[in-house]
């Protein structure tokens, strides 16, 4: 089918890829002209991806909207949470009546606190929003190495019609019917990344970095029963799976972010530094806001922001999340 | 207090370290007068650390059972599950009466099935037994980098004043009142780390690792559950947080087993090329026999033991785990 990814980052060029590599016809929409006709020319994608994948033949990158949704069937929206409003915004008059959309963006609104499905919603109503997340660094995903994803949202045809149009050997997509716990879980593992990051650039340990993983799934759990995720969700490959290789493969973005203010450069440096986004980072505050509201205590989550946005030293930081109470491990 | 540690490979010695710096008398026994008289010598331990950990004064190295014992108020058993029967049961009559012993083991004897703290309580009666777990490579724990563990088993008083006994502003113990699921978690965590090192060792990236991690971590819970652990241990330090560090980290030697295996050595190599014993590897055939006696399904652990029992080529197994039907996440 007709198949359109709008973002043309390193995860929407890689499902791009896969997607080409099941047989679909793929546009790639990108919101600046000279770059996206840089990558249809040169078949990279430097900014966002290794020298070593090449986009290969049947893939067309441009920054026309109606080109790239003219006859979509399927619609991937791989823009940044915190960019979304802005350029589906602009795209809402060339998408074709109906067409399903599936998120794949991991963070919530800033301003709103909405995630990312709802921002879709609300932009684009009468569409089918569906959410697709889990352990799916771009790189491997383009490369055709093995990958096991989720898809939540719409209703159960719909999701059965999409797992089967964006399955192959290599991308494998499972349904999961909790569409509120997976996007939770994608905004929230990048917060935790974030932090482990921190104690990484610190030069704390896999120890310290394991235990901020175990603490921040506790977290990210916490949290999602406040807002009635599944607990099943959170433990799954959008949970714990993407958690983990978020914090520990040397691919992630979050964690990358976090080594670099652990090393002690300011959010500024290193936001001046890449054209990566970090998603962690302004989820973040708004997880944080939210968890206030709930009444719940997300010690993990409370540090990333002090240390980001209020100049609390790594340091200390981790000093102050090691030195609370000794206690039973779950209490 | 006086310390007595039993065993002395990378973990033994660097809990020796540990309570060497918080404070304690610290003896290590080792079954091999030689090698003990050579790490007491030189304060290296070759075999199990790097070279550039160094055991400080205040730590005897000795395989004699009575100094190594006498006037010990704690005793760490840092033997592998497999020998723990033979070595252990050498030393009983060494043991001060009543005194408390903290097993270190992640494994089930492969004869019985039996836990460690099981096999030391029916060697030890009128011993308290307890387990120590959680993400706690040996190597950042004897050089001072935090750890945050687990400590379960005997009494709330008994874990209370070992907690405080084996606590410092490095290695955090909290106490968790599940020892089944602690010591479940830890050997259980040894067999996916071998499955995560055989898909690496296959060259399947960080995707598919997290993945197996997020398998493995239901199957995990799966088993507890119908051994009667508590969902929160497997959540938790004992269980995710040392999953995810033994999977990833590159000290881990049971993903570093697997790593071997999935580049197509055999069993028979990998045990021949290193004294590192791989806990996972003897666990896996205890819990697929356990896991059919419970009538649950645990495909990782089934594959990691046809891989290392059977000869099934490591990339047929992982192409069969990928190829189970597409569907539900958590059907």
């Amino acid at each position: 089918v007709r198949l359109a990814v709008l973002g043309n980052g390193g995860f929407g060029t890689a499902m791009a890829i896969a997607a080409r590599r099941i047989g679909h016809d793929v546009t790639v929409w990108g919101h600046d002209p000279g770059y996206t006709a840089e990558i249809q020319a040169s078949r990279r994608n430097p900014r966002y991806l290794p020298a070593g994948i090449e986009v290969p033949p049947g893939i067309e990158f441009t920054a026309d909207p109606h080109r790239a949704l003219a006859g979509a069937a399927i619609v991937l929206v791989a823009v940044p949470t915190q960019n979304l409003r802005a350029a589906v915004g602009g795209l809402v008059v060339a998408l074709p009546a109906g067409v399903p959309l599936v998120s794949l963006a991991k963070g919530l609104e800033q301003q709103s606190g909405l995630r990312p499905s709802q921002v879709l919603q609300e932009l684009c109503p009468g569409h089918p929003v569906l959410a697709l997340s889990g352990p799916s660094h771009a790189e491997e995903v383009a490369r055709g190495l093995p990958a096991l994803v989720v898809l939540a949202g719409a209703g159960p045809e719909e999701r059965r019609a999409l797992q089967q149009a964006l399955s192959d050997q290599h991308l494998r997509v499972y349904r999961n019917d909790d569409l509120l716990g997976v996007e939770l879980c994608g905004a929230l593992k990048n917060v935790m990344a974030v932090a482990a990051g921190i104690a990484e650039g610190l030069g704390l340990g896999d120890n310290a970095k394991a235990a901020i993983l175990s603490r921040g799934l506790v977290e990210m759990m916490r949290f999602g029963q406040a807002e009635g995720a599944k607990p099943e969700t959170v433990w799954g490959l959008a949970g714990v799976g993407d958690l983990a290789v978020t914090a520990f493969s040397q691919h992630g973005r979050n964690r990358a972010f976090g080594v670099a203010i652990g090393e002690g450069r300011t959010l500024e440096q290193v936001l001046a530094a890449t054209p990566k986004v970090a998603e962690g980072v302004w989820t973040s505050r708004v997880v944080r806001r939210r968890a206030e509201e709930l009444g719940i205590e997300m010690p993990l989550c409370e540090a990333v922001c002090r240390v980001l946005f209020e100049g609390l030293p790594p340091g200390r930081a981790v000093r102050e999340l090691m030195e609370r109470d000794r206690k039973r491990e779950m209490e």
